[in-house]
Parts: C-alpha cells; structure tokens; sequence
C-alpha cells in the first residue's frame, strides 16, 4: 500500500512519452496527483502545478512517486539529489523502474536514517498462497487480449470510472507496475514465482459484497507464446464472472513476435470462455473492447459496427467513445 | 550441473515412501547411483551398497544427494554432522528440499571452507531469457496431464529410455525437482519468475539434430486452477512436435481441488493442441499415457483398449507396459 496524495516525478524525462506512468495516475487517479516536480530540461508537462518538495509536503503529499521511464536503466545522479532530499523531507519514494530503488545504497541509507519506505513496485512484497480455487463471493470481470498492450488496463480503468459514477461497487485490481502506482496496491503479476501467480489473484480479488465488482486488470494474452501462462493464471485465478475481449486491429503480427498472427475475437473467445469456466462455470463474454487509434473515426465506426454484428456483443472503444456500454453488458450479468 | 556419480544419502528416512527421490534416481540413472548412506533407524534401502563417506569417495564419487523427504521441513542435526563431513571430504551436496542447504550458516561455512558446491534445485541460478518463439531445430515431445501427479515425469523418463534402448537421439529434460536430481539438470520451472517461464523452457531445450528429441516433462495441467499457468508455459516454451496425453482414471477430483472434476481425455486434446500449434504449427497428439495403479490388471487393459478405440491412438501404462508403443508413434513423426 502506497500512502496517497503524491507528488509526481518527471525528472528530465525528454517528451510526455517518458511520462507515461505519471500520466496514467492524473488521469485516473487525479486525487491523488498533487502536483508535479521537474529538473532542468524536462519536456514533460503534466498540466499540475509545479511543486517544490517543501510546497508538497506543506500541501500534504506523502509519496514521491517517479512517473518517468528512465534512459539506460540507470537513476541518475540528477535524481539522487531530489530523491535523497525527498527522504530527509519524510517522503517516502515509489518506482516501478527495472532498476530498484532498493539496490542504490544511498536511497536506502537515507530511507533507514529518515524512516521512510522505498516501494519498488516490480517486486511483490507478499507471500501469497497457492490458489485454491475456492468460489468467492462478489463479481469480478477481466479484460482479455488478442494480443499483449491493446488496451487491457485502460479499459478496465475506464469501466471501473464509470462503475464509480453510476454509484455502482467497483475495485480496479491492479496487476503491473503502472496499474499499481495508479492504484497504490496491486500485485506485480509478471513479477510473481510461478507457483504463486494464481493465487496471487485469489489474494487480490478476496470475498466482497454479491453486488461488488473486481475489475482485474489483464496482462499478456493467451496466445502470446512468452507470457500466455501470466495470463492463464490471471484467467483461473480472477474465477471472472465477465470477460471482455480486447483488440487492436491494425496489428500485424503479435507484439514482439514477427511471424506470428494475432487470433481472432472468435478465437479468443472459444479459447478463454471454456478455461474461464472451469474456474467458474458462470463466466461469460460480456463485450468487446477495440483500441482503434490507427484508425479514422469513419474506419473505427464501421469496424466496430462490422464485429458488433458478426459476435453479437457490444463493441466500444473506450477511450474513444467511453465505456458506458461495456458497462452496461456488466450490470446486466 | 551436478557433478555424477552420486552417493545417495537416505538419512532416517521412515520408510521407503520418503526415499522416492533417491529411488527415482536409482532407477532412472542406475549409472549415477554409486550407493546409499543411512543413518541409525533408516527404515528405507535401495539395494545399493552401504557405503562410508570415504568409501564412496575412493570410488569416484562427486556429490551426496539428499533423496530423501525430511520430517517438519528441518535439516536435523542428525543429517548435518554426516553432511559437514560430506563437505569436509569435497563433495558437493544436492537437495531438493523446501527448506534450503544455502540457507544453513553452518554448511554455507563449510562448503565455502573446503570449496564445495551446495545445489538446491528448486531454486533456479540461472537468469533466463524472454521466449521469443523461433523456430528451434529438432524435436520435442511434451506430457499434458487431465491432472497433477497422474504420471508426466514417468512417462517422459519411460519413453527417453527405450528411445535410448533404440539407439534414437533423446534427452529427457527435468523441469521439476526431483527430474533435476535424477538428470543433474533442469529448470526448477515452479519457481521461475513469471515473465520468464517459457522463456526457461526454450533454453531448456535448445536447437538440436533433427532426428533428436528432447522429452520434456510436464508440470501441472492446463486445468487445474493453481498451476495451469506453469503448464501454458510448457506448451508454448516447448515448441512441442508431440504431445502425450497422461490420465489417472479412478481420481474423483482434480488434486487439492474437491469439487473440481477432471477433464475428459478428449477435453485435454482439444484444449492443449490448439494452444501447442500455436508455437509449433506442426504438432500432434501422437499416444496416451494413462496410470492404472488403482486398476486391477484386467480392469486396466480394458480401460485401455476402450480407450483406444475411442481416441484412435495408441494407449499404455508404461509402467506396467513399458512405453514402447508410445516410442513407436513419436518414431512416426
């Protein structure tokens, strides 16, 4: 559990690409972006107030979390200054970098001196149980791709902000870096032993009120040969009541994988319903999700229009026209 | 790698249920079993030579394995002075114990004392790629189970050793403890990090002769709920020509999950060799492999022979019937 208000690090992350992560917590969790901190050179801009760590502090913020990507792997001496100040400040500092805030010496000795807490969101900080497969109360839906990266946690984001303004019982379960930085908690799926991965999503998606949904961030995909057993676990151990299948249409060939083509919805969807439902025999695929920012408005329209017809499933692209329609499918099951 | 010929350390082992690693080994590289140690009230014997720590070392001996389960998850005092002793004398130790060799002071002290390699093989020591899906030269042939613990490792080590009878090309590829210890390689898959699984198999089983199979042993099932990722990872990380189908027919319910049913040996083909074609368009299902134990001799041939005649594919128990058939259909490839 990452303490919340934050205040955001862009360091002297060259363009808003770097800033992906920093990004994705204003966006979505706008409460808890106080304001932003840059060093010289910065081409991000996040649009908040530019903070010094002592206005951040005096405002509130409890976390100074690294909303950049960094170049080379490496923390640079750049922000060690800030960083190590943010500590003596009693910060505590948040990273999903490859790169851990626990391995740089002087980070950790300031944070033993200063008494603060060094989360590196990479690595699990649980010992989580084998699955059980025991039936849990509460509704949980998770988003499942043809393909790695198209769009799975933004689409679970944007159903889960939804959900919060129609007063319905939702919980973005995160299950990688951004999603937990967004989030504050999470499980570093990609990050867990093998044996445990399964039930480390029983641990994230616990018993909850019969009205409650868990909407569970996906990660990889079933057909992407590197990581498809990251998303078997996440298929068996999220026991989901709903899918929603998730797609990007202009893809060539899977992510990372030249020579092999993407399946199709069909494909998805008559391989991950039945493995869904041996873990519960209720689940069903509620809608689809496409990420059509390749294609005009013209082009997405017709396409989505075309799937919407041929799997008979409501067919949205969330960002482009919002998730009320996912929504909808889920309120129904 | 573990350095052979073992000598086999059996401790105060009850019975000869607690020395199934030590009897794996035996049995599968009588080659490497040099001969057994025991304790005082050792209640297991594998027909080896007793020998001294001195003896086996005179005869060529490299490292004591521990092929036995302990009692409560310790290391006893007991085993430790013969373990010490075993270092002192310099041989490596190997266990596949929960609880690890690496984490006793007084054995890290003495193999870094005397020059000594402590082997925990569920732990894995090397850092493994991302699988990248290349098409890798020569053969492999993997077991998928309706359940856990109905008889992988067996058939994959029965199939590897006619093959070997025959003169063919193969290797049997542990991916779990105890196949580790009888091989003296392998990948601890169950406690490879996430993102890494498949990319573990590949190097696992690298490109090869084209008439060389590598027979990987499977772990988990593609439907049971707590490891069914750990599986995926095998599918897709093998690149497999061949799939065996293993079963146990007289189990009520899949293993550790009451209320779980198993699949139906046609469920498991039509769930696994889609998957598998993903990553080797080329595959097939070519026998299956079923563990009638608990059938009487009668009861398990006609088991068998429906069972054949209604898969269309050649079914044995390689234990009771040795695995030639299976050898013959992979031979057909």
């Amino acid at each position: 559990m990452i303490e919340t208000p934050y205040l955001l690090f862009l360091g002297d992350a060259p363009d808003m690409l770097a800033a992906k992560v920093a990004i994705g917590i204003r966006d979505w969790r706008p409460e808890n972006a106080l304001g932003q901190i840059r060093l010289p050179g910065c081409g991000a801009d996040l649009g908040l107030n530019d903070m010094t760590l002592a206005e951040a502090k005096a405002a509130g913020a409890k976390t100074l979390v690294i909303g950049v990507a960094n170049r080379g792997g490496m923390i640079s001496p750049a922000w060690k200054e800030v960083l190590i100040q943010a500590l003596e400040m009693g910060f505590d500092l948040a990273s999903g970098l490859h790169n851990l805030l626990r391995d740089e010496g002087d980070l950790v000795a300031a944070a033993q001196t200063f008494g603060g807490t060094l989360h590196d969101v990479r690595v699990p900080t649980v010992g989580y149980p084998i699955a059980n497969g025991v039936n849990r109360t509460g509704k949980r839906c998770l988003a499942v791709g043809t393909d790695c990266s198209v769009g799975k946690m933004y689409t679970a984001l944007a159903m889960d902000a939804v959900m919060q303004e129609r007063g319905m019982k939702s919980t973005f379960r995160a299950t990688g870096q951004t999603g937990i930085l967004i989030t504050g908690h999470g499980v570093p799926l990609d990050a867990v032993i093998a044996d445990f991965m399964a039930g480390s999503i029983e641990y994230l998606t616990p018993d909850n009120e019969e009205d409650h949904w868990d909407m569970i961030e996906g990660q990889g995909s079933l057909f992407h040969i590197s990581y498809s057993g990251v998303t078997m676990a996440l298929v068996h151990g999220g026991q989901p009541d709903a899918l929603i299948l998730c797609h990007e249409p202009t893809r060539e060939h899977m992510r990372g994988l030249p020579g092999f083509s993407l399946p199709s919805l069909e494909e998805l969807r008559d391989t991950a319903l039945p493995l869904a439902r041996k873990s519960n025999p209720a689940c069903q695929v509620v809608g689809i999700s496409v990420n059509t920012q390749h294609l005009s408005e013209e082009d997405a329209v017709a396409y989505m229009a075309q799937v919407e017809d041929r799997m008979g499933l409501p067919t949205v692209d969330p960002y482009r026209h919002g998730a009320g329609r996912l929504v909808d499918a889920l309120a129904a099951v």
